[in-house]
């Protein structure tokens, strides 16, 4: 992480934060986060990060004090993110990497990090996928449908990357990312009940309605039907979509075709909200 | 909360301690904590809090960084808190109060805060429980088992207090406390793996084996065998045991004297522990 940080607006250093002033989200997780990717200084689908955290502060008004909302416009955090790159010759007006807002009592706070290291060969290898948690969430539970600061069950399971599934036999995601599952001759990610978050590229993908000559559709994805699979990747906002070579020890050499044109489909959306 | 606080040992001021050295705690819900009542400068029950605290660490070890084993022993943070109480006029060395332990990043934070204010008429005249959340919790959920630093389920539903459900139809919880229920002529609470917290004090009870003529058993208690709870009570380190005068709109004045005799019960044990 940089140490040029912001909060509120303003610009700080990461080591000059009090945990006093967070301290809702340090001790209860009461808070909320996005992660998004920053191109060349252009940060992607800010607009859209920015709606579902302000609507994650409003579902629970009682729980999590929200900031200011002048600091959650899109126009702000713009602001914020240019004055934060010029700040820091480590970032740089053009920088290219990955910024983070956090929402916690009161205060809107915005850190960068460099891409993942490995970011470029998952997006020419991919990565594979062979392990499963079933029932790890229970269907319909409300707070996995928010990226909260309550984050341990997916930070603990997010190095070994297994599939999360319900009690009900049925995928929902994965620790850091939707699925996407060519599947019965249409590209099927799980329905937000299953649960799962409600992805900025996955909504991208879902509003778009077709990827290649599939029909793009939410539909619940028992365990079981995933070995009727023929392709498969999945999307998150720092690398956008990522091939699965091979799903649960079975290859699947349509994947990498399919998230390439995933990817290019996204950064065409992406370059028209710029 | 108090501005004196203590990290691995070390007497601080709150205000003084810094983000970035909690950032894991902060920006994922990655540690744990414990919240344990101190009596006229004597931690209750500080042992087996310690002793859950090391477990949940020794539970997550890729997930958590735990503080070093020498600031988690009995003695070492029973050191700390003297220094604390005898550093600060407004805690002093016969402080009767609540204190907290928070374990993330490598580090063990030690605070301080007032009884709850209404601490003493819950004693007296104990808390009606009068609505239910059913299917909250998905049993046998892991992370329920540890006191987290993700605490945003629990903590969004603390002001109303609701029984939490699993999708079996069967209580687990309190979002703060632990639930007895005096039904088909014992003293049941639900298993842990309904999922419910292991509890201090729920330990204590269970361990003691009889309150009153009653045998105290884990056994699962369906939403719907509610109707027939005869006298209920709910614990935590905090209150350690309160009466439920009324449970869904159901008059219960067995409840206040079991509630008493429980209090009884776990003080006699607390002091035998020292």
């Amino acid at each position: 992480m940089f140490s040029t940080v912001a909060v509120d607006g303003e610009v700080r250093r990461w080591e000059d934060l009090r945990l006093h002033d967070f301290a809702q989200g340090f001790f209860f997780g009461a808070g909320f986060f996005t992660t998004f990717r920053i191109d060349s200084g252009t940060p992607l689908f800010l607009a859209r990060h920015l709606a579902r955290l302000r609507a994650s502060l409003a579902a629970f008004p009682g729980a999590v004090r929200a900031p200011s909302p002048e600091h959650l416009s899109d126009e702000a955090v713009r602001a914020t993110l240019r004055r934060c790159l010029e700040a820091d010759a480590a970032l740089g007006s053009s920088f290219t990497g990955v910024g983070k807002l956090s929402a916690s009592d009161g205060h809107l706070l915005l850190t960068f990090r460099p891409a993942a290291p490995d970011a470029e060969r998952l997006r020419r290898e991919g990565r594979a996928l062979d392990t499963v948690e079933p029932g790890v969430y229970r269907r319909g539970e409300v707070t996995l449908n928010h990226k909260g600061l309550s984050y341990f069950r997916q930070y603990a399971l997010m190095e070994r990357l297994p599939l999360l599934g319900n009690e009900a036999g049925e995928v929902c995601e994965l620790p850091t990312a939707n699925l996407f599952f060519h599947l019965d001759g249409a590209l099927v990610t799980p329905p937000l009940d299953a649960p799962c978050l409600p992805g900025i590229v996955r909504a991208v993908l879902l509003e778009a309605g077709r990827l290649g000559g599939l029909p793009v559709v939410e539909r619940p994805v028992p365990l079981t039907r995933l070995a009727d699979v023929s392709a498969c990747f999945f999307t998150n906002s720092a690398v956008l979509a990522t091939g699965v070579p091979r799903l649960l020890r079975r290859e699947l050499p349509g994947s990498l075709p399919l998230a390439e044109q995933a990817r290019t489909l996204i950064a065409a959306v992406a370059r028209r909200e710029g």
